[in-house]
């Protein structure tokens, strides 16, 4: 390797230099205090655990897209978490032993083999709310709130809200009594909302017509309110689970269009993301000119159970990188508000009005001898000079 | 692995539960705003980056201390941060290209493959600051300064701090003309204070008396500033370089003795602290009741070379877990200090009001429907209650 790109970061690696990385520090203390607003406790989960709690019932995909490395003390498997939800799952799970709702909320950096989508990051800094022990839509209600009052801190005041419901799709797949090799193969017909290939699988097994129609319509059923009593007339061959889904869904839809008008709510039945990992409802916002999701989240009641005590879970999860460069975007004014005041003191300044005025919580940079740059040249704005026999700031 | 044991960490990685963790997130709030003050200006390294940076111009040690994955997109080897420094350097050296005195600090966690002594964490949270482009004493003084208000900050106030200078030592091996090897021979007995081994490698390699009387009294030559005067007598056959290191070392001393009178000066003449990576002063503060430095820091000078731009350098860090730790220990009040006022607002309070209470700052638990637990059994002190129509704390 040569001096020439010894420097060269891995792609998908970031680094935050300043004055951006004191942008995204203020950022996540506004977030977190936010989230402390609404009475969610920070825990700071470890970055490195045995591989085996870091993937436990969370699914496969998680795991491929773990670092792994040997632990020297054990000679276990050790993973560089991809996720923080595991974690403070396993908190609530094993250390806190609550029986009530409990509110967790983290931030910190997770690691990705490989980016989870074209061009995205590969080190992320996480950040989310988690809502354990209540199964009713109430929690999951307040977790959306939370999110979009997590976007609107950073000026996203009106996001495409996506809204679905897992438990509608896996209800027809448990009606419809299709293996576990076909629900997958029409979870990918469906998530990619190719109705033709829908119907041709369904043929192919030859479903009930009725049930096949059920499966069709899920590629459609999309849009506003609306389509939740469509939903109902096109689904009415279905079991109760899937009238209980809807019944979530419209009262979710409903508190959240109540409580932020200018979110723009889309409701997705078909919607199937995270499939494999939550059991209820699903919610991921978006921005105009950002392929992905901003930020999402959904239920996964029962996570806790592998680490000995099965809980309602609810919470989502979002990027302080991606959150920095949309306040950006959004808030030229964020560039330049941050500029603060500075004080250049020169090298014969008195040592003892530096101190006072640093702990009254001034800025002073110190001149170092033979350093050449003035005031000016350093971003200074101001000066310490020496009038009288006083050191005064002009 | 049974239910029993998936929530098990690895040796020497925790976490840190409510709340601590909020205790945790304070102090580093108030250390980045202290090293802002004093014109520090906050970078965020990434935690994994190809070995060759990592490692670039640091020596061995911290090779086997770092956790090694492969990147997936190129088949290199990358490594998890073991020590912020190299990153911030490279930053310095590459990124920024700045000719006068650049002064950054950051704070995240390090990674280590076993712990760097017995029983220490193998995850700490680094927290520093380094100040480049600056050869002379006055910037090794204000970063020892800088030092002793980070632990000032949690209550330390008195630490003892070890100062050294690695160009005694270096500067007389070279001047013996030992090898390579018998240089580490001699280092590794040195740092044991082993005077009757350093006599025998000594005797055995044939070195002239007067040169073996010196590195002998590289033992004993520690103390108070006292030891500055002693050391140009008994070394006074020593190379000129050595009377450089030892008025650097004097300046240094008399200055953070009049700076900090509460802190307890010790210099060792023979102190090797960070031998291989450091080129001047050294330097470690302790406390009673810690084995381990607290905190520590040196010279580094042209650290940068090895990413095309050799600079000056001086820094500290220490672990933010530590000092959580030794403020809870120093200052009990931290732990009542942190009860917040919360207020618990009941399943049926207006949801405007308490967006409003939230926006004005204040804390607000919702009541989830079918929760049991009341305001007091969720930790709250204040509740909504409604009276006359209208929403109150009370």
């Amino acid at each position: 390797m040569t001096v020439a790109d010894r420097w060269l970061l891995p792609d998908g690696i970031e680094e935050i230099l300043a004055p951006r990385a004191r942008q995204a520090e203020m950022l996540r203390r506004e977030m977190l205090d936010l989230f402390d607003r609404w009475g969610y406790e920070l825990v700071i989960p470890p970055h490195l655990e045995f591989m085996e709690s870091l993937t436990a019932g969370v699914g496969h995909d998680l795991e491929l897209q773990t670092f792994k490395v040997t632990d020297q003390l054990t000679g276990r498997t050790m993973g560089l978490r991809a996720d923080t939800t595991p974690a403070v799952a396993r908190i609530d799970a094993h250390t806190l032993k609550d029986k009530g709702p409990v509110r967790l909320c983290y931030v910190g950096s997770v690691f990705h083999t490989r980016p989870a989508s074209l061009g995205a990051s590969r080190s992320p800094i996480q950040l989310g709310a988690e809502l354990y022990g209540h199964a009713g839509v109430e929690s999951d209600i307040e977790v959306i709130s939370l999110m979009l009052e997590t976007l609107a801190a950073v000026g996203i005041e009106s996001p495409n809200l996506d809204l679905g419901h897992v438990q509608i799709y896996r209800s027809l797949v448990e009606y419809a009594e299709l293996s576990e090799d076909q629900e997958q193969k029409l979870f990918d017909a469906l998530q990619r909302k190719a109705a033709c290939e829908v119907s041709e699988l369904l043929a192919d097994w030859q479903v009930a017509s009725g049930t096949a129609n059920m499966f069709k319509a899920l590629t459609s059923l999309a849009g506003n309110a609306s389509v939740i009593g469509e939903a109902r007339a096109l689904l009415k061959e279905a079991p109760e689970a899937v009238f209980k889904a809807l019944d979530q869904l419209e009262m979710i839809a409903g508190k959240v269009a109540e409580l932020y008008p200018s979110a723009n709510l889309y409701l997705d039945i078909g919607e199937l993301r995270g499939y494999n990992y939550h059991t209820g409802v699903v919610f991921a916002a978006y921005v105009p000119g950002q392929g992905q999701a901003i930020a999402k989240g959904g239920r996964y009641d029962g996570i806790g159970r592998v680490f000995g005590r099965a809980r309602p879970a609810t919470g989502f999860s979002t990027d302080l990188k991606t959150l920095i460069e949309l306040k950006a975007l959004l808030d030229l004014k964020a560039q330049t508000s941050e500029e603060r005041m500075t004080i250049f003191a020169p090298v014969d300044a008195d040592p003892a009005v530096v101190q006072k005025l640093r702990r009254q919580g001034q800025r002073v940079v110190c001149q170092l001898p033979e350093q050449e740059t003035d005031a000016a040249g350093t971003g200074c704005d101001r000066q310490l000079v020496c009038r009288d026999g006083e050191w005064v700031v002009v």
